[in-house]
């Protein structure tokens, strides 16, 4: 890592110019870093004369979060950079096209979205995707599917799987999805009225235990290519286009790690609309969208993933009889489960989320907030007993109604 | 790879001339190949003036099974000596000691092990080993605790994983043990009289899906770094010393496979039972023996791996109510059907074993086969059922009676 520098705007400027194929010879090219500073320098290149752009993302040898800066590994850019080619491979159109990389200087040069909105930013402001579920549900079942052992040679994935070792940002995972909010750590940040409520969150043991058996899955269960952290603030999105952003989190875990992390940002922002509109019409429909959202995701993936496994299963056991339905059970019950830990930590946890933690007014707030833990922790105990996405649904609602 | 050669007697006596501390100056060394040629050079190094010895072992880069011959990665010296070096630290004094690698040549010296016989020969002819049942229960128990999240910090234990990526010898294994025997492959064998045995196995829709969540857990579930082929031609035994030798199928893997490939060669022993004697009160004792070891290595894991997890389980969740009960009920049948996959395959499949291969009347062998396959069968339709290794124990004596 001798070479190892952060870039500065001019330096940013001369390798975007190096890409071949973006910006015109005539017209001179701006630069303005848009990153938040908190884990990587992003800088935004553009050519007025053309509306050309890209972005030259940079990672920073450190995280920094709440005020509190860690070291974290520079790998992270190759892990990153690798994953958005595969799943590029894998779901074309659904990932920005990566023209360039650098893994002295841990950089990537990727295509310019910034015609898009983050997700969670468009949810908030009550944007509708109609596109969203197909999408995202095409996203998981295709990038999932073929880097399973189910779409994908076992030996070669064995390799790819040792290639996206993934220890410093699995630990993250683990330490702030799985541990933190199950216990009195300093880490957990929340509001004074859910003192009582993190009280019994710490003293649970029925759902210690599913949290245990979560992160053991977490931990072992290399079924595929995770992006590892797939919340709406890791999708770019337009009504009529979604790309899949920052997949540092990669590695081979537990294929309803992803899919439970999409379930449960839509029910963190289902959750917050005790607060969208005072008009209880307009509220409902909201409620209404996001959960059909839910509902086409799992069936849109549950589809798609079984079509994949009908046309392109790698080998004669992928079509061992009830193997496919029994599989796909267990997918529904990690999804479920994985969705509920995902929301437990955004209210209690280090990390929290717009959605609800930018609703103005503290009461309003504070249901938000209880609706969406309720959710969380029913999904968790629960989810090895599911059987049907209707049920995760009937969960949110009738929390919702007593929220 | 390029100063790999297979080595001659000659440099294999000077390999084993440079390790400190063995040979005396003074006295000739001499040397023998004493390996079957199908995989590796083995030369057994010795002084006969002090008796001093060592074993120069050499990876072939090819293996040969039944007259077939295959390339084979030499990188599974390498795999092999650190596995060892692995065991060894976890489980002292029950592997050989590894003195000296040479990753190059592919190239282990070890310890001279030719006072102790392999245990299946043991077997065979009759040996009892009163000190097996905990010996190698040690060595379960501490090798698969240390090396899993519950006993290794969980970040050492990714790195750890990827460096045992092992995915040609996998192959063997996915291919030999969860594939070929439940079909019609070019590699299966076994004698005329299994015909019908045989196509029942390839169409019993039940097993195959069992098979397939085996086969799954093989290929995905990280637990722990296995040995790999934990058989007893893998164990030199006295009856005061064992010794588990060749981890060149080393992986992180799910922890049944290795103790499920301990019971099942006992059992694959005990069906062989029908010829040990005329005297049918001695083949009852013996039976009795083989079931007793089993019992005790079962009881004797389980004992020692809560003993580890209460003494040196890493984190607060290792601690969490329930867990423990959770996961060892979990590994009891992942050893059950990993047990009853190992007993089917040795049977129908490519590699049989000589506890019922070399009986030499046809009629005897034939009842033991029916009865290996038998115990086989129902290990693995039941594995998710059992809940004690009393259950295994009266599968395999109900179908001995039957037998």
């Amino acid at each position: 890592m001798s070479n190892y520098h952060p870039l500065n705007e001019a330096e940013a400027i001369r390798i975007a110019k190096s890409i071949a194929g973006i910006f015109s010879a005539e017209g001179e090219l701006v630069c303005s870093e848009i990153g938040d500073g908190n884990l990587n320098l992003v800088f935004h290149v553009t050519q007025p004369s053309t509306g050309a752009g890209v972005i030259v993302k940079q990672a920073l040898p450190y995280a920094k979060v709440v005020g509190e800066s860690w070291p974290l590994t520079l790998d992270r850019a190759r892990i990153e950079s690798e994953a958005l080619r595969i799943e590029g491979r894998h779901a074309p159109g659904l990932v920005p096209e990566v023209y360039y990389t650098d893994h002295e200087l841990a950089l990537t040069v990727m295509e310019d979205l910034s015609s898009h909105v983050i997700m969670r930013r468009g949810l908030i402001e009550g944007g509708v995707y109609p596109k969203f579920a197909d999408d995202i549900s095409e996203f998981l079942a295709r990038t999932l599917f073929f880097t399973s052992d189910l779409g994908m040679n076992q030996q070669e994935k064995k390799t790819l799987a040792a290639s996206f070792s993934n220890p410093e940002l699995c630990k993250i995972t683990e330490d702030l999805i799985f541990d933190h909010p199950y216990t009195d750590a300093d880490t957990n940040s929340f509001d004074d009225h859910l003192k009582e409520e993190a009280a019994l969150l710490w003293s649970d043991q029925e759902l210690h235990l599913e949290v245990a058996l979560l992160r053991e899955k977490f931990l072992t269960h290399a079924q595929a290519l995770l992006h590892g952290d797939l919340h709406t603030g890791s999708i770019f999105i337009t009504p009529d286009s979604t790309k899949i952003i920052d997949p540092e989190f990669a590695y081979f875990g537990p294929m309803g790690f992803d899919i439970g992390a999409v379930l449960a940002n839509l029910l963190l922002n289902f959750a917050s609309q005790e607060h969208w509109s005072d008009n209880d019409s307009a509220r409902q429909a909201r409620r209404a969208y996001l959960i059909e959202t839910v509902r086409d995701i799992w069936t849109g993936f549950e589809r798609k993933f079984r079509a994949l496994w009908d046309a392109h299963g790698v080998d004669r056991i992928a079509r061992t009889a009830g193997y496919q339905d029994d599989y796909m059970q267990r997918l529904l019950q990690d999804s479920v489960g994985f969705a509920g830990s995902k929301m437990v930590r955004r209210i209690v946890g280090l990390a929290h989320v717009a959605d609800i933690d930018k609703i103005p007014e503290p009461a309003v707030r504070g249901q938000a907030q209880v609706i969406a833990l309720a959710i969380g922790k029913s999904l968790i105990k629960n989810n090895r007993k599911l059987t049907s996405i209707e049920q995760l649904i009937d969960i949110a609602e009738s929390a919702a109604v007593r929220g």
